[in-house]
């Protein structure tokens, strides 16, 4: 008999990233290619496809593939397989499990790219020896899933997680979501990309600007990568980004003492102004037996925790263990 | 064979409130005396145990006490029935569990009274028909108790609920806890008297003043009260709260996606100016997917959701079902 594998997607607004996996978790080959998301939802699936047989050609295992999971960063609903609301692939009400079912032919899971990334780094990152766990993603924009009692979380509707939405600063700087003073507002890349451009604004931020090569070329990267050259300006902008995000994060603490916080995105690469502000705050705001509890850690699989969860998912969905339970019932 | 009862224990810093019910929750007597704490930890517990004789005594029921169930207002550890911390009853590492078996010859199971007040709302009161339900009380402090996915969550070293500090003003008023602007030190009881007091240092708050009776007797019933009479700056004071308290009420929707928000506690008695500044920023800061899904909710037990609570956990602990799943393992 053939070994059975899984395939588990990525899929983001920029990039689809794909791995063929066993059903250990080993993977066998991944690949990354443009998710060209403005060509239409039919274009994507294609190209998800695509993603699909390059990984299976790439491993040149005799394998069988018994089924898939992606991870999609919006709104859905994981049974139903229905993608609600995805704001970065301009996707609304698209019906992903059945489409891809269709053109696969094989089982396919969904969930939201957040959720699996906690999921990921539970089964084979940073958790894996804990049974409650937030991961918490910073860059556009900032999410979080949660691991509770060793299982997934996703609240009473699947929208649960929404850490970036939490109010901080009810006057502050108005969010994405209608709303002032979301975490998001305050905290993510987008965030301290816009705190560098009013700087720009008012005459300052000189060193930031000179980096990043234009006002309208700066992003987070380069406000990390004019603090790590030691500019003054771009790392007041990271400690205040991580004071906000260890006041988020304290309050998450103090509200569900988790054994474990990983944090993941590209906008936790900023390093040491970002982080230390960040634990300072945790230290401040958090109780203390909450406190003792709990370790803050980036995230083990770095850029593949969401990858990772989503080849988790595929084994719980598709895998034998799960052709098993099926029929032990 | 004689019915099989349990005893369910709501101990507060000023009053216990003791129950003999049925198994199915049936309450056949219930006793509230003084707890009389300054008598320390000894005296406390002789009281314990009058108010369970009492229940016995006033049920005249011939049935079978086969296990009682307290609630504590601290931190603990339910399996070992430790009492790590209650400040209100100036309690430090008591062996709760093991001093109330031996006193009364039965099994005893002790838990954190908001959790129980959450359970009990779960399993008698507003939220039998959800899974995941979140248990507020605003009284002299505001803690919670969390339901997901139709199991007491307690985290990872049992302090999860810590709503009440919860950061939402940085910089804001001084919290019991050390730290600034948590919920508790904005919208809790305490926090409407201070306010109030405040108002009258700065030679204002006549109306609330006088129906105190003395600056010093200022509470938030007091606060209530004069809003009741149309004090247009109680009226104010209620408001700043409910402001604050849908605040955080918003980001524990946003964070957790429950199917209910059941508000309990003598501070939420303050009705509709209250609640209506609560319910706005509710409805100002929530994701729309969480936002149709929660509904928000009054305790269905009023005064008892902690008292039921400890029943349910003496009937899940000590009842005939528990002995049964026993045996069969």
């Amino acid at each position: 008999m053939a070994e059975s594998l899984v395939v588990g997607v990525d899929l983001g607004g920029t990039k689809i990233y794909t791995a063929l996996a066993r059903e250990t978790g080993e993977l066998l080959a991944e690949v990354k290619i443009p998710t060209e998301a403005a060509g239409g939802v039919e274009h994507v699936l294609r190209r998800i496809v695509r993603s699909v047989r390059e990984v299976e050609k790439q491993s040149g295992s005799c394998g069988k593939i018994v089924g898939l999971a992606v991870g999609v960063p919006g709104t859905l609903h994981p049974f139903q397989g229905i993608v609600y609301q995805a704001p970065n692939l301009g996707w609304l009400d698209v019906p992903l499990k059945g489409l891809l079912e269709e053109a696969l032919q094989m089982p396919v899971a969904v969930d939201n790219d957040a959720n699996l990334a906690a999921l990921g780094e539970y089964v084979f990152g940073a958790g894996q020896r804990v049974d409650d766990l937030v991961y918490v993603t910073v860059s556009t924009g900032i999410g979080s899933g949660l691991i509770l009692g060793g299982k997934l979380y996703t609240g009473a509707s699947f929208g649960a997680g929404e850490i970036g939405h939490m109010t901080l600063d009810r006057e502050g700087p108005l969010c994405n979501c209608g709303n002032r003073g979301c975490l998001e507002a305050l905290a993510s890349g987008t965030a301290m990309a816009r705190l560098a451009v009013e700087l720009v604004d008012q005459g300052r931020g000189e060193g930031i600007l000179r980096l990043a090569g234009g006002k309208d070329k700066i992003t987070a990267e380069s406000v990390s990568r004019a603090a790590k050259a030691g500019d003054e300006e771009a790392l007041m902008i990271l400690a205040a980004a991580g004071r906000w995000l260890g006041i988020g994060l304290a309050n998450v603490i103090n509200l569900l003492n988790p054994a474990l916080l990983v944090l993941g995105g590209g906008a936790m690469q900023a390093g040491k102004p970002l982080w230390e502000a960040m634990e300072d705050e945790i230290e401040k705001r958090t109780l203390r037996a909450a406190r003792r509890q709990v370790q803050v850690a980036p995230a083990a699989l770095g850029q593949r925790s969401g990858l990772m969860g989503a080849v988790a998912l595929a084994i719980r969905s598709h895998g034998s263990f799960a052709a098993c339970q099926a029929k032990a019932k």
